[in-house]
C-alpha cells in the first residue's frame, strides 16, 4: 500500500494467553501512539497467537532503541517472538538473478514507482546481460561469475555483508545456493519456483506440467531453506492454459506469474507482513 | 468460517482517536474476555477508526445484557457506533424469492451443511413452485400473493415482526419493497442484483451487458436502501464471457456468480463481519 | 450451452495431413450439413490434427447409422479416431455418491435447470443417506453396500448395464473401483478429486494442503484409468485461503471448487467436447 | 501465443449460409495450404457466420496478391467482410503515452520478449519523460506538443504516415483524439480505460470507483471510436479491492490491470484474432 505517513511495525507471535491485547495495546497507548492498522488471530490448533500492528509515528515517545529496551520485559513476560521494523528505516535488497530478466525488470519498475518501500542496494548476476538494465534504473551492478564454486558465494556473501543487506531476492537465479550462505539470511532469501508448489518441484516444471496436462499453471513464492523448493510459501497465483498453449507459451505465460508472486512476496516482507511458524507464513495484508 | 467456540463479537466505528484500542482491550481483558480474532483500521481520508473484535465466551464475565449496560459508557467516552453479536443467539433470516430458485436452494443447502450461522425463519414467495423445495429442508414457507400491493407488504411485514425477524435476504425475489418497508429494516435487508455494479443497474442487467458487448459478467450483493440498486455493495464476482455464449448462457453462467456473492452477503452479515459508512461497507473476513 | 437446436457432434484426431478440413467440411456440405461451431488444432508436437465440428440437424440428409456407413471411408483414409454424437440422443449417466452430497446436490440441481444435456438414470451409492436428496429429483437410488466386496461391483456392473449407461459420475464417491470396473468404461468415467492434482494425491489432500501452508486449494475433475488420481485431467480450479482458514474452512472452500470442477466436466463430456490423447485431455469449450 | 512457422491469417464474417467452411475450406486446399488453427461460429441472433483461419506458409501456392485476386470472387459470392494477414509482414505499431509509462514499459519489455509479433515503429508522446524509457529500448521517440492543437494532430498523423502505421495504441495518453483523427484509423486506435465499463466512463474512473464502494476495480481495452469510451471492448479484468485500500492503492493496483487488458488486446490485433460487429469484438483466442 502506498505510504502516507512514518510508522512503526510490530510482529509478534507467542502462546496464547489473556490479555496479551490489552497488555500490548497499553504499552503503546501510554507511549502515544496512534494505532493505524492492527490484525490479530489465534491459531487454535497450535494454540498460537499472531499479531502485527502498526502506529503512526507522530506523537510517539519511543525511538527504536528505547522501544526495544522497554518493550522487552513485556515480550518476555508473555513468551514472544518478536519483530518491529520502521518505515524510515527501509531494508536493503539485493536482487539476483540469471539470464532471464522478467522480474528483475518488474522490480526495477516497481520501486521506482513507489511500491516497494525498500531500498535496492544492487543487482547480482552469474551473466552480464542485466548490467544495462540496472543502470537504467541507476541500481549498482555486480557480475559474479559462478564458475569458481565456492569463491563466488564468498564473494556474494562480502558485497551483502559490505553493503548492510537485509533480504536477497532470488529473481529467477538458477544456481542452487549452498546451506552454509542459506544460514546466514534466515526467512530473508525469497525466491520464485515457476510451479504450483508443491506440485512440479525441482527441474524443468514448466515441462512437467506440459507433460501431465493440467489445465492452471502456477508459480510460487517462497522463503529459501535447506531444502530445495521445502521453505514456507508466501504467495502463489495461477493462470488457465489450454491445448492451444505449447511449451513456450507456458513459459511465457508463466513470467506473468512469477512476476506477480514474487514482487508481492517482496513488498510483504519489507513492509514487515510476514511471519512465519511451523513450516508456514502468515501474511497480514 | 465454522465455529468452534462460543463467542461474542463487537463491531465498532468511530471518531480517531489515540488510546481505543487500548481502551476497548482493557475493558475485554478486565471482564475475562479471551480474544480470538482482531482487526482495526483507520481510515485516514475520513479520519475514522474501524474495528472488529471477537472473544472466546468461555471465562468471560458478563452476559449481553451486562455488556451492554457496562460497555457503555466507554462507547460514548469515544462517541463510537457499536453492535454486540452472539454466535449463541443466531439471527433469524427470512428468504424471499419468487420464480427462480437457484440462490434459495443454494442458500438452504448451505445452511443445512453449517455454512450460514443463522437460523431460516421462514421463505416466502409470490409464487407457490418454492413450497416443495423449502419443504424438503424443512423451511416454513408461505406464500404472499402480489397482486394486492400494500395488503401484501403489510402481510409479510406481519410475518417477519410475528417471526422476529432480524434479516430479509432477497433471493432474486422480483419485486420492487416499498420505502416505508426498506425503512423498517435498515442495513437489515440483503439484495443481490445480476449485474456488476454500477454497471448495468435498473432491469434486464444481461441483456444489457450482452448488447455492450462486455468480456466479464457480474453478479453483485448489497443492503438494500431507497434507490434501487444504490444501497452499500457487500460483495461482488464476475466471470469471463466470449462470442460464443450466448444471451442464455450468460444467465446461466451469472446464476453461479449470483449463488456467491449472495451467500457470501448472508454469511458475512450473520458472523457480524459488516459495518457500513459512507455508503460502503467494511467487511472484516 | 444452452441448446436451441439438434445437432450432430463429431469429433476427430488424426496424423496431421493436408486437405483434412477439407475432406470433412466437403462431406458435411454435401450431405446438407449447415455448421454452427468448429474448432481445429493441430498439434504440432505431436504431428496431430484435433477438430470438433457441430451442425445443425435441419436439413442434414444422413441419420446416425447411415453417418457411420458413409463417413467410414473417409475416416479410414486419413486414419482418424473419431465419435459422433447426437444432442437428440443425450447420454445416460449414473451418478456414484457416498456421505457428502453436495456434488450430487449440485449435479441434481444443474440438471433440472438445464444445464446438463444428458439423462441422470441413477443414483448410486453405499449409503442410505443421498435417498432423499435422489427423491427430491425424482431419480432412482440404489443403495449398494460395499461391505460384500467383488460381490458389491457386480450389483454395480449390472445396473449400470441393465440401464445402458454410457458415463459414471463419482461425485465424492470414496471407494476405489476395481481395475477390471475401470476398464470396462474407458474415457466413461468422471471422478473428482479435492486438491489440484498433482498436487496431494492420494488421501487426505485438504491435510496435506493445510501441513503445507500453501496460498491457494485446488480441485481437480479426471477421467479415471487403473492408476489412481492419475488420468487425464479435464478440470482445475482453485481458491485462496489465509492462516485465517482452518482445516475445516479448507473443506468447506474446497466443497464450491469441486462442484464446479465436477459439473464442467460432466457437461463437457455429456456435450462431446473432450478428447483424450497423449494421457491429457483437449477440451473444445 | 509463441510463433513457431510462417502463417497466413484469414477472418471472415458474412451471413450464414451451407457451404461456407466447405468452400473456404476447399479454396485454401486445392492452393496447398495446411491448417494449423481455425475457429468457426454462427451467431444464431443476427444469423451470422464468423471464421478465422491460419495455415502454414509452406507448400501454399498463392503469395498475398495473389490470394486477394483469387480469394475475392467466392468472397465475393458469400458476401463476406474479410482481412487477411501475414505473420512476415508484422503490423506496423506507435505507441502514444504522457507521462504515466506503465503500459509503455510493459509493452516495450513484451515487445523485446518476443510477446507481440508486431513492430514498434515510435513511441509518440506530449511529455518528454518517455524518451529515456523508449530510448533504452532502440525505440525512435517524438515529443509533440499538444499544447497548439490541432497542428499536434497534424504532426502526429504526418508522423503515422511517414512511417506507414497500422495500429496506434493509447497507452494511458491522456488527450482525446478527434473525430477526424479517429475516422483516419477505424478498428486501427485501441486504448485502455481504467475502469471496468461500462462503469465509470469518462474522467477519474478510480474516484468514482472508490466512492461507489466496489468489491472489484476493473481496467478494459477497446477500440477507439468517435464516443469516447464507448467502442468495441477487446478485453476486461478485475482485481479486489477492500476497505484497506486507500485511492492511492487503487490507482496502484488498477495499473496492474491495465497492462495486462492493453497487452492482450494488441497481441490479439497484430495477431489477428479480432473481428468487430455490432459494436462489439469477437477474439478468436
Amino acid at each position: 500500500m502506498a505510504r502516507v505517513f512514518d510508522s512503526m511495525i510490530l510482529l509478534i507471535d507467542c502462546p496464547d494467553r489473556k490479555g496479551l491485547v490489552a497488555a500490548v495495546s497499553d504499552f503503546l497507548y501510554r507511549n502515544g501512539a496512534n494505532i493505524v492498522h492492527a490484525d490479530q488471530h489465534r491459531d487454535s490448533e497450535l494454540d498460537l497467537f499472531l499479531m502485527r500492528v502498526e502506529w503512526d509515528l507522530k506523537g510517539f515517545g519511543l525511538s527504536a532503541d528505547l522501544f526495544r529496551k522497554e518493550f522487552g520485559p513485556l515480550a518476555e513476560r508473555f513468551q514472544m517472538r518478536w519483530k518491529m521494523g520502521e518505515s524510515t528505516k527501509p531494508l536493503r535488497a539485493a536482487i539476483f538473478c540469471s539470464k532471464q530478466d522478467h522480474c528483475l525488470s518488474d522490480l526495477l519498475y516497481r520501486h521506482r514507482a513507489g511500491e516497494l518501500a525498500c531500498e535496492i542496494s544492487m543487482v547480482v548476476s552469474n551473466h552480464e546481460e542485466s548490467s544495462r538494465l540496472a543502470g537504467f534504473y541507476g541500481v549498482p551492478f555486480h557480475h559474479v561469475s559462478v564458475d569458481k564454486g565456492a569463491q563466488a558465494e564468498k564473494k556474494q556473501l562480502d558485497l551483502l555483508k559490505e553493503h548492510s543487506v537485509d533480504l536477497v531476492v532470488l529473481a529467477r537465479y538458477m544456481r542452487i545456493l549452498s546451506p552454509d550462505f542459506v544460514s546466514r539470511y534466515p526467512q530473508k532469501i525469497i525466491n520464485v519456483h515457476h510451479s504450483f508448489l508443491p506440485a512440479f518441484a525441482g527441474s524443468k516444471p514448466y515441462h512437467q506440467a506440459f507433460e501431465r496436462g493440467v489445465k492452471l499453471i502456477g508459480a510460487t513464492s517462497h522463503y529459501v531453506t535447506e531444502e530445495l523448493d521445502q521453505g514456507p510459501i508466501i504467495e502463489q497465483d495461477v493462470a488457465r492454459v489450454s491445448h492451444r498453449d505449447r511449451l513456450d507459451d507456458l513459459v511465457e505465460k508463466g513470467r506473468d506469474l512469477e512476476k506477480t508472486v514474487l514482487s508481492r512476496a517482496v513488498r510483504w516482507h519489507v513492509e514487515h507482513r510476514i511471519l512465519t511458524y511451523a513450516k508456514k507464513t502468515v501474511v497480514f495484508d
